[in-house]
């Protein structure tokens, strides 16, 4: 059993400390608000929950959970308070900047990314069993100990999630085409029918959508905060995946454009048989 | 009560066939093989079912059911049977190219589409209320006589459908924006994905894959030949919407290649507060 810190107790930080805590590891919580500590501790999420970061002395490993513009700035602030031997890893949706920055900061840091989620977020939405069956990725580097790997991926299994394992820069590519890009091209879809058609075409529009545009529209009308935080911190990796993106559009809109219905059914054949291995 | 012809015993036809003979008209109904007319006559669709074209000479309306492909032949194949009151509609998804090249073959014609559908398709497939509170739409141009709406009106009414009216042209604008483009940006995704990725960077994405992946790549993924179909007949309207998609996209791929964050939080809260009207 490990004493573990966890820095930023919402849906994923208090999920993390619930479960943890219920594996028997001694979890010590720290947020910035008091009420949130206090809530931590009535919810079990933590034996010891506080806004002080000094606490953090004896942790031997380290959770940093805030939002991911604060994970930098949390890590330097934490630094001076923690044991040489402390592992710090963190739990944002992007690697590659965080991992390049953190690593000098702290030689015992291993990025992190369990991809679980809810709509709620805060104190609050934190729930046990979140990770089970998730992913959740790990991105150590060549200078990384592999000892942090092993005790990491220790954990990951008492959470029940699936572990994967690759570099910073694989990991932001892959969720940038299979996460962010979609947030993009959904967004796209519900902007060019709000301007492109006019109102009475718009509003029969509005009356006949149905399951193929819900579901294509659907992640490009959620959070907008959370939309350009991705964009903003995975910027090259989703700029990139926006080009081939706009590749692929543009040679089946030729396709159709030309008439090619051969071409055009045998890219929809191709389509229709790579989807399985995404979602299955 | 009225005595109604129903060319083509499929999903559409044989579930308004079933539907319309529930409420008490007479229903004569015609296929292409002898044994999807018995099987018609055993579900119940149909008072009369065959194959032979000249038993349609005294129904008072007429529907087409088959395939979009079918349906202009179909129209030139009855007519000579039909008496020269007989109301002839269809149930294509496109309407501009069969209303336009309808009516001068049959005057008393008024183009439908009842917006309801499985993923199953033939006589098989064919439900009871399956029209039930779908929308169904009527195209009615300046020269269709108004007695032709009034009349499909009634009979829709008694399928529990909910009405609209529109020109052929809007309704294929409208159904290109938020049927057929999804489908092309869909596939596009799809193809993107599979396209631009190295072989363990694709692997990682089809395990990381989660919920946004599967509703945006959905529709991307299905049947190839409909896709193409949706396309072959509703170009126009579908290229009009690929170059304003293409737009909108351009867009916010320029902000975010700016890194123009306030201008993305903008955009994005107005998708947001845009989709709701098409969804609900």
């Amino acid at each position: 059993m490990s004493r573990i810190g966890i820095v930023g107790l919402g849906l994923i930080g208090g999920s993390l400390g619930l479960d943890l805590r219920a594996q028997g590891h001694e979890i010590l919580g720290i947020a910035r608000r008091r009420t949130t500590c206090d809530r931590a501790l009535e919810r079990g999420i933590a034996d010891w929950a506080g806004t002080e970061l000094n606490r953090l002395s004896n942790v031997e490993i380290l959770f940093l959970c805030t939002p991911i513009a604060a994970i930098l700035p949390t890590l330097e602030q934490v630094r001076p308070h923690l044991h040489p031997d402390t592992l710090v890893t963190d739990v944002a949706s992007v690697k590659a900047p965080i991992v390049t920055a953190a690593t000098p900061l702290w030689p015992y840091f291993l990025g992190g990314h369990p991809m679980a989620g809810t709509e709620q977020q805060g104190v609050e939405a934190a729930q046990t069993h979140l990770f089970q069956n998730a992913p959740y990725v790990l991105t150590p580097t060549a200078t990384t100990p592999p000892e942090l790997t092993i005790i990491l991926t220790s954990l990951i299994q008492q959470l029940q999630a699936q572990r994967y394992c690759c570099a910073p820069e694989a990991h932001d590519r892959a969720v940038a085409s299979i996460s962010h890009l979609p947030v993009i091209i959904s967004a796209s879809l519900i902007a060019s029918c709000q301007q492109s058609l006019d109102a009475e075409t718009q509003a029969l529009a509005q009356a006949l959508a149905s399951s193929g545009f819900r579901d294509t529209s659907r992640v490009g009308g959620g959070n907008p905060e959370l939309g350009v935080m991705m964009a903003r911190y995975n910027r090259a990796a989703l700029q990139a995946a926006l080009d081939s993106y706009r590749e692929s559009l543009a040679a089946l809109s030729d396709q159709i454009e030309q008439e090619d219905w051969d071409a055009l059914t045998a890219a929809l054949q191709q389509t229709q048989a790579a989807r399985p291995p995404f979602v299955e």
